[in-house]
């Protein structure tokens, strides 16, 4: 296992590297069309495309995580020590607002500032139940069997179809979350709505969980 | 062989998956945009990274057909138990109908409700036939040889072709069609307009399996 | 190797889903939207993602040409008897009539009828050239030390690239201008500016086959 | 070890064909729509997948850099000899321009024009650094372990992502740069802003080697 302060810069470089393209792409988006549809084709492909990138590469070091929901999970299942859960969460939460930072500072805007973004209502809770229950499914799927190869594509593809399929546009990261408060942008979210957004994620978890017992896991009269 | 129930159970996860994801991206494209090239484009690309996710996931449980229209083209090739087809249909015909209730839940749309979208004419019975017969081949294809990774990807890619170049845009599945009527959007269609759908979508496993005699069967003296 | 009547039907039934891809999607652009950007993007990524498939599935049976271009490099480079290379050519040209008729009834349009879209000039001859040069390379580095796997996707990619920065959108392919000749739409061709375009396209095959001299054959010194 | 020559023709050959397709992707976007956002999706997706092509075809003959600021890296790190390195300079800058030729000519434009494009500032450089210093860790990443099959698609997301969340659209190579001061369109760069450019690459080539120690590099504790 990698030595714990190597696994937590991993995992603060990689959530780093997914804020920054999530908001980077964001403003990009924001400033080059007025279209909002094609905003949020643009903000998903490039936040997925870095996402896959992120994961091939960092898997091998900490796991790629970049999620505080997903280290949970693995904790579950016992594919993260317990005792590593805190320090990843911080690593994480810390790793995503210096990408928000980074990008903010590509685009000439004050390093952090906090986004009036509304981001509420059970609509949106729902689909970050939905959106991370699926993320955690995949991941649960990728971490058995030797299947270590198909993760950047398989997670990428969920969160591109999760960004345009939930209605929240699929955060199903409390990293990110708190994270994208730091963005007045269209990427961003009102601290307010923080809460409710990690509740309902954590919901997703435990529905995920349930949904890796079903999907995942062989029953043992079918061995 | 997975036992019965845990096999109906995936098929609907995956299937209420499948259209939870061509529904809400629907819906999400229609309320960003207001160009309808846009609109289907974000729809194909959503739909499909959903369905490459779920197939990945869900083939090693029950097969990942999530239509009954590959299920009874697998039982035709013997690769599904006839006796399981019953079965199989009813689950992913349910399981649609329960995607599109989510998705229309993380709307804040009515659960169930019509759609009033017509989707009729011979041009688009013969684009179901063409959709559903690539598709039937695809999925032979795919089940032969040890090709079982190639699914999640050529099953996509086929789709995403099919959304955007047959004139129906390719639902291609009497489940999806089915669950199609209870989302009045972008994504509905009338259900006065499904049986022909049906119909057609049986019409191309027919025309899919002589593609499979044709394309996928090696005869004897190439062997 | 397979027996030359399926394999020109392989190849009749590949071009035609091909065209069918190119032509529909290609109305289904012009109708759904009014940027013709946008109708473009679709165009490119449905017809590649078709492309992929039909290669992935019929490469088995008669190494999935489509495409008379590829066809006469493949028997420079003897990966195709110069016997066969006749029937192939006619297979694809039929083939490739035959999709667009399906395209044209799909979209309830005359079965056939002519394109009056002028595509020419010497800047649209040399994007032939270059498409096809690098077709043919592409296919040439599929076709040596067990790279078939790679063979769908390469291909995809090349395409979809040359769509985009060619300024002809890349043809690279007579059958498919012929074809297109049929179709009176955004992806049509005015059959008085077919020939050069063949014309070009077959130079781009000799460009081609000097690219793999340089970039794929292994020289003796090096092995 | 490929032949030098042999080895800078590939090099030139592959850059020449990474700008003709950034370039040449370019105009046609920006003759299509007058959408901006949509110019860059569709010039971000051709790019990198003629990219993608280009290294899957031309890495086994020179590495399929096309770049000096990744020759550079992997000079560092011994995966290139040390006195290659110029040559390959050379031959990419070359090549490059070759390939800006080869998109003006294919567009009817003058062969060679300078460029008016201002691209400038502080956030656009820091964008160079985090786009280069990414691309040095992937090519770091998948240059160890028998990686090298995944080498198009990760160097491909990588710059699609970076052309999207990067305030300067992420050029990220240095002959790139200089290519791109000879088109007067959406891609060009003033020749004015091209050393600043640079020297922020090379930046980023520092950041990316400290990189590549943190997440690629196994310590020895650990192996």
């Amino acid at each position: 296992m990698t030595p714990l302060p190597r696994a937590l810069a991993a995992e603060a470089v990689g959530t780093a590297g997914l804020l920054a393209a999530v908001v980077g792409s964001g403003v990009m988006a924001q400033r080059l069309t007025d279209d909002v549809g094609l905003q949020l084709l643009a903000n998903a492909i490039a936040s997925v495309a870095a996402l896959a990138v992120l994961i091939a590469v960092i898997a091998p070091v900490s796991g790629a995580h970049f999620n505080p929901a997903v280290s949970l999970a693995q904790a579950v299942r016992r594919d993260l020590p317990w005792s590593r859960l805190p320090g990843y969460a911080v690593a994480q939460v810390l790793g995503g607002v210096f990408g928000v930072v980074v990008a903010n500072l590509m685009y000439d805007l004050a390093p952090l500032h906090f986004s009036d973004k509304p981001r509420t209502g059970v609509g949106q809770w729902i689909g970050e139940i939905v959106a991370t229950a699926g993320l955690v499914v995949v991941v649960g799927h990728v971490s058995r069997g030797g299947r270590g190869d198909r993760a950047p594509w398989l997670v990428a593809a969920w969160i591109l179809a999760a960004y345009w399929f939930t209605s929240s546009t699929s955060f199903a990261n409390p990293a990110v979350t708190i994270a994208r408060m730091f963005s007045d942008t269209f990427a961003g979210i009102a601290p307010g709505d923080v809460l409710p957004f990690v509740l309902a994620q954590v919901t997703g978890v435990a529905v995920g969980l349930a949904g890796i017992h079903l999907l995942v896991d062989t029953p043992k009269e079918e061995s």
